[in-house]
């Protein structure tokens, strides 16, 4: 039987701000990271929640991840820009990124920024409700140490790169937010974590064989959706992400949950367009609006309850969230509790 | 057995360009769209090939597609456009909005083009190519009518919208062109045509049903590649294609098989990326270059002589369809034998 914590979402927002603010972060870039963190608990996304906090405080401690926001702008043009992330946290580094996008596209119709020399950036989705908040498409993407082999290997080279796009409409934003993988590696690092099997069918050991056990996938590889399309999706990505963009590629990029000496050398992309300059607002809210309510009313499969857009569920998940609180495993409450022991925060979780 | 047909890639490129004069287009657009056809042809993109001709030509004949080339550029900003295409043929139109992307790109860093009140544009991969050649990243994009269920139901909403990425190297480009299903709706639709069964995982019955019938699969739905992520994908196309564009969506798009009275208002996107406003080129190039020879270095599975980058064994196949003639089924010769006699051209092939 597993053992949760029921926590309120402001009190863990709080109380991870605190913790960022502890190891030497600005209060704003602190709460942009608890902000995201709290924000991908409860959306459901919990591998890339507040279980981070942990490795993150770790790396600002070691000082591997720099705890100063810095950022330059190596190149700018009217609908694109490249900036150099200074090794600042990801979250930041990611907000300022996407804010900067924003501006632009207003101006140019789109915009696209590559970012180097960044870390881990939370959940893509964060980034693109960003954008739809403000009647734009968003999109990101970013690249992660490897987790995918390319076909015909069993070897990874490629991480599980995922990729987000957020659409405006008249009620919350469509938001998919995937990995080019059957599941993200985070899931199965999770599942480590809380000493869960994993189905088969999502990882593999690194000699290429099936498995369920979570600590045996994660030192192997997951698979990638529709074999080469996945492994495709994930290269463009890690081209776009750490070629393009100028930070590093593949196998290239440091590990963040074993190597507190060299740098990760991330990179992230950002693209948004303002739909205003290509169609008009309320006639593309009302198309999404019909699309919505016709998808809605489909026929449904046996046991099928509802139709979902990308991102609904989590939606409807963040609204529980945070009308009922947030639900924390035994393990990753008791890391938060420690940490704050640990760096002298009282802990009001 | 099947009985095959070997003709020259020269030829055939000649012959489809006159039967497309013969419908009244202009020597350069019928160029465009029998380049088009014989590339994917070559490159073993069968379903994109020239068995489309029979189709194509049907629906200039009956006027729903116009075969006069006209567009209207509806919006413009410094990284943005908006193209009506006014119902003409694809591929032309496809070209047209690819190198004003890529002209507006090399002044702007990025830009993003949607094209609504167009037709079928062929084989993706070919404009991202045209990209890749001026040493620009390339991106496309397409809604198609309805062949993928949103997950939950059984009826298709969504298309096998493909997505196209090209990259520039050294070498040839490395061209990522993919349907965000398991196989594309050509694959099924080429089957039914030369009478192969599918293999199951393809396609659905429209009941729901896992079928090797290419006929019922047709009438049915294609299976998106990871579940629910197949379907975003999918769904994010149509809305770039189809909602942002002012073209039309979902179920709303005409028929091209057995419609030939309303004009199918298929909509595309474009978008380019600059390279050498983000990186420094040779620096892009060495390190796609060192990508490459790492991938292919790792350690193979057994059985497996090669591991490839997207769109290198298209390359292949077109490298040796240059140098040994291209394999028609007899089937697909037959019918463009017979649009030659049908349109009074002389078959040269």
């Amino acid at each position: 039987m597993d053992v949760t914590v029921n926590v309120k979402a402001a009190d863990l927002l709080e109380y991870c701000k605190r913790l960022m603010m502890a190891q030497g972060l600005t209060e704003e870039d602190s709460y942009t990271i608890a902000d995201s963190l709290v924000d991908a608990e409860m959306c459901g996304v919990v591998s890339h929640g507040v279980s981070r906090m942990q490795i993150y405080t770790k790396r600002l401690e070691t000082g591997v991840v720099s705890n100063q926001f810095k950022v330059e702008i190596e190149q700018e043009y009217a609908g694109s820009a490249v900036i150099n992330a200074c090794n600042s946290m990801g979250m930041p580094v990611g907000k300022y990124a996407m804010e900067m996008c924003i501006k632009k596209a207003k101006e140019s119709g789109c915009c696209f920024i590559a970012v180097n020399h960044s870390n881990h950036y939370g959940m893509a989705a964060y980034y693109v409700k960003m954008a739809a908040k403000e009647n734009m498409i968003g999109i990101t993407g970013t690249n992660a140490p490897p987790n995918i082999a390319p076909t015909g290997s069993s070897k990874p080279y490629v991480g599980t790169n995922p990729v987000a796009i957020g659409i405006p409409t008249n009620g919350h934003p469509i938001v998919l937010d995937m990995a080019p993988s059957v599941v993200a590696m985070g899931k199965v690092i999770l599942a480590a974590k809380l000493g869960h099997e994993i189905p088969l069918g999502w990882a593999l050991t690194k000699e290429g064989k099936p498995t369920t056990d979570p600590e045996l996938g994660r030192q192997g590889s997951v698979l990638p959706i529709g074999g080469p399309k996945g492994y495709g999706l994930s290269l463009m990505m890690d081209i776009f992400s750490g070629i393009l963009s100028g930070a590093t590629f593949g196998p290239h990029l440091g590990n963040m949950f074993n190597d507190f000496v060299n740098q990760q050398n991330v990179g992230h992309i950002f693209c948004v367009l303002d739909v205003s300059k290509f169609t008009d607002m309320a006639q593309f809210k009302a198309c999404i609006d019909q699309m919505r309510s016709e998808i809605k009313a489909l026929p449904k499969n046996d046991g099928v309850s509802e139709i979902f857009l990308p991102g609904e569920i989590e939606q409807h998940k963040k609204e529980s969230a945070a009308a009922n609180g947030i639900v924390l495993s035994e393990v990753v409450y008791n890391e938060l509790k420690e940490l704050g022991i640990k760096y002298g925060v009282a802990c009001i979780i």
